[in-house]
């Protein structure tokens, strides 16, 4: 990460909403993009958007805009999304199968190439192109994969699983278990913990019923926007 | 929103962090916790988690520490937890069905009342004591019910489906469909973005692939960690 080493946490936090929004206007054919259209887009200010891109350098010209194309470019690199990664769920139920269909479906560069439960009438059963394995074969089969990241989506034994994955090697866990998890700071740990998101949900929905009747045009609950 | 209404954006949005931790501390049956300790759970700074607490006053003293029980009622009541939501979502696949389960499972207050789809084999399923109704039927339902919350979790045509939802008069949307949604400022989204998620954890993936041989100890993935 020769780029990312120069970049402060906080802007590397935003760069996948950055490149998020730049891969809608790839596809829609957009070569060049002015900080005020990206903000009106993302939600962030002209000029934070301006200071965070100038870590990049060479895609921002006065008067011209950016490099729509260029700056997916070197966002994904900063990411590392140029390679491809090997992935194992941890967890078959609707969650499991819900996000081995996501990765199948939307994500190139993310290879999902086993996925284990302990349920004897889960086992066995097939997704896309994997069939279901036993809980205790987990192990064996890390020994004998190259994998980078586990996905869990257990309901019980989360720390336990994450336990496994990381004798095992992976280099980062994405835990949609309801726990927080821990593991060696050599390890990454990507927590979501989607009660946080419920709740903040029913917190604008509460302050938006009270608007309500008198509309006034107030904006405030997309994750971009920030009233204060 | 009498409370929420003296309390920033900011704090407003690590509410629910806060209330998650509290809430695992009364089921362990703590009743006091200083902000020294709460710091070292929740990976916020003890001087930011007493400037973020004062907000609510009386459930810290000088010595004494926070008031578990109090302080977890007090931020429920800001959120809005106080009271029931009734729910509904649209799009039964596996990724409506999983949330579906979550919210039959874990979460009281919460209250799913119809599931809606399009496909032919999936309509007429049930999932708990929910019938997956026909798409068609959204509409309808809404204007009898008095629904507070609508789920999508469709992959395409997302956009028309909170069109139909706001029509029907939800007060929130909790969007997991991989488009940005829009809607009027009267109507909270709530979007669940997985891929920035996955970004974010495949950043951490490369950075700490480059510290390992030599382990330095340095921290920096989890959601409440901040390095910089």
């Amino acid at each position: 990460m020769k780029d990312g080493a120069k970049i402060s946490n906080a802007v590397i936090k935003r760069l996948p909403r950055y490149r998020r929004y730049l891969e809608e206007l790839k596809y829609r054919d957009v070569e060049r993009i002015s900080s005020g259209e990206l903000s009106r887009l993302i939600g962030y200010t002209a000029s934070q958007i301006r200071q965070d891109l100038n870590n990049f350098g060479g895609f921002g010209q006065q008067g011209y805009g950016y490099n729509v194309e260029g700056l997916f470019e070197k966002i994904s690199g900063i990411l590392g999304l140029e390679r491809e990664y090997r992935i194992v769920i941890v967890g078959a139920g609707n969650l499991g199968q819900a996000l081995a269909n996501y990765l199948h479906t939307y994500r190139t560069g993310f290879n999902l190439v086993a996925m284990f439960d302990v349920k004897p009438g889960v086992v066995g059963q097939r997704v896309n192109d994997i069939e279901i394995g036993d809980f205790s074969g987990l192990g064996p089969y890390l020994e004998s994969g190259d994998i980078d990241i586990g996905i869990i989506t257990v309901n019980a034994n989360a720390q336990e699983v994450a336990e496994r994955l990381v004798e095992g090697g992976v280099g980062g866990i994405w835990n949609f278990a309801p726990v927080d998890i821990e593991v060696p700071d050599s390890v990454a740990i990507e927590n979501v913990h989607l009660s946080d998101s419920l709740h903040s949900l029913i917190y604008y929905i509460n302050s938006k019923r009270d608007m309500r009747g008198g509309d006034d045009g107030t904006d405030g609950a997309d994750d971009g926007a920030d009233p204060e």
